[in-house]
């Protein structure tokens, strides 16, 4: 494998690894499409896209007291779960009115989202030159479901229930470069948000900035652009790829 | 995924879990290639094969320690480069004659190691239906290298350094069932050594035998076919995948 410059870290860089959630799949067009189908089936009337990010509000806070050890480490099919619940409570249901199957069932839409549509081809050409996997906060579990469903062709899936610690905690980003027998300067994180790639920049990895500019739908008003020093940045994972092959 | 039923566990199998050495790759000739080029590098006169076998019945007892408490985890690599030291010393060589970097590469060899085959269209074939991935005393690193090496599709690669156990250890066959979300009853190994398939049993994982009459070269007299009652046996992982999928 024949790696890439790092200009910041000063190393060749062997594996590259992406955040998943904005990054390489589109989260909000399919958990809207997943509230949709809940909304349908219990008979009720709800906003899809507005709960999609009324839920995904309750993502950054419920990982917050685990971070700061308040909470033991539980998976975020766990947190996704309960948020779903608050979410649901704050529009005024009362989830016991739901059967226990399609909360479950919608809980786990966060496993079967759409890639953006250079992210396959872009991870494969990547896969050629250096390990490519997820460095995200979902869990194992979560991670190789959502790689199946969108055929991410990842070399490995170590989630963070291995490391048992949620981004931007320095342990979620030390512990794969660990496991992969890699020094942190020889990983990359590709990640369309500038503060994951800030907490990767502390620990000691490369970085790579991606632009999602649909993440959050039209109108979107963070992460338009790189406000780092990133070792690379792109319009897409294909353009990233071609950008570090000729770098390289 | 569609999974396969397994009438040992009375549950369908989600994932199929493979030994490595000498189930996917044949160990033995790899490591003989690179005793071989290692030999000649050295200006040393060594039987290459005989070699390898010695330095593989090191294998077994180095992990005995950790697997009773009385070591502390070490990789498998830290393991293969002990063991090869003490191989090279019992055959009469002082290793500080030997650069650093010589005897690094060939304990890395167990890397880069040419799998069977079948070995690589077989896992595919699986992988339709279930997750694949490995389940060897083998470290993530060394895995990762090795799959990308002769090219075997697995959808995740959990190595013995996330469990922390090495085989026949009940953590080693649970604790990637743990991380995929899975009964123990719904995940698989598949393993030539029928010793490995008794313990995976015990652990409560659904098992498959493939047999692999060369692994040990000519002459090979254990593991010529099934000693115990596995959910299913074959000559090949195609072979094996074929029976899955007809009896799911």
């Amino acid at each position: 494998l024949s790696g890439y410059r790092s200009p910041s870290t000063a190393r060749r860089v062997r594996a590259v690894l992406f955040d998943t959630f904005g990054t390489v799949v589109n989260w909000r067009s399919g958990v809207t499409a997943a509230v949709e189908r809940f909304a349908e089936t219990n008979g009720i009337t709800l906003d899809a896209a507005e709960f999609a990010t009324l839920w995904r509000g309750h993502y950054q806070p419920s990982m917050e007291p685990i971070r700061s050890g308040a909470r033991q480490f539980v998976t975020l099919d766990t947190l996704h779960r309960e948020n779903l619940e608050l979410a649901l409570r704050s529009k005024g249901f009362d989830t016991s009115d739901f059967a226990d199957d399609d909360l479950r069932a919608l809980a786990r839409s966060w496993r079967y989202l759409p890639p953006w549509p250079d992210s396959v081809p872009g991870i494969g050409a990547l896969k050629n030159d250096v390990i490519v996997g997820p460095l995200s906060n979902g869990n194992t579990s979560l991670l190789v479901d959502m790689a199946k469903f969108a055929g991410l062709p990842w070399d490995t899936v170590l989630g963070s229930d291995v490391s048992r610690a949620y981004k931007p905690h320095p342990d979620a980003y030390r512990t794969p470069a660990r496991l992969l027998g890699l020094e942190v300067g020889e990983v990359m994180l590709v990640a369309a948000h500038n503060n994951d790639l800030e907490a990767a920049q502390r620990a000691g990895l490369a970085t790579g900035f991606v632009a999602r500019p649909l993440e959050h739908g039209r109108g979107q008003a963070s992460d338009l652009a790189p406000t780092g020093n990133w070792d690379v940045s792109a319009a897409s994972i294909v353009e990233l790829a071609q950008q570090l092959h000729i770098n390289s």
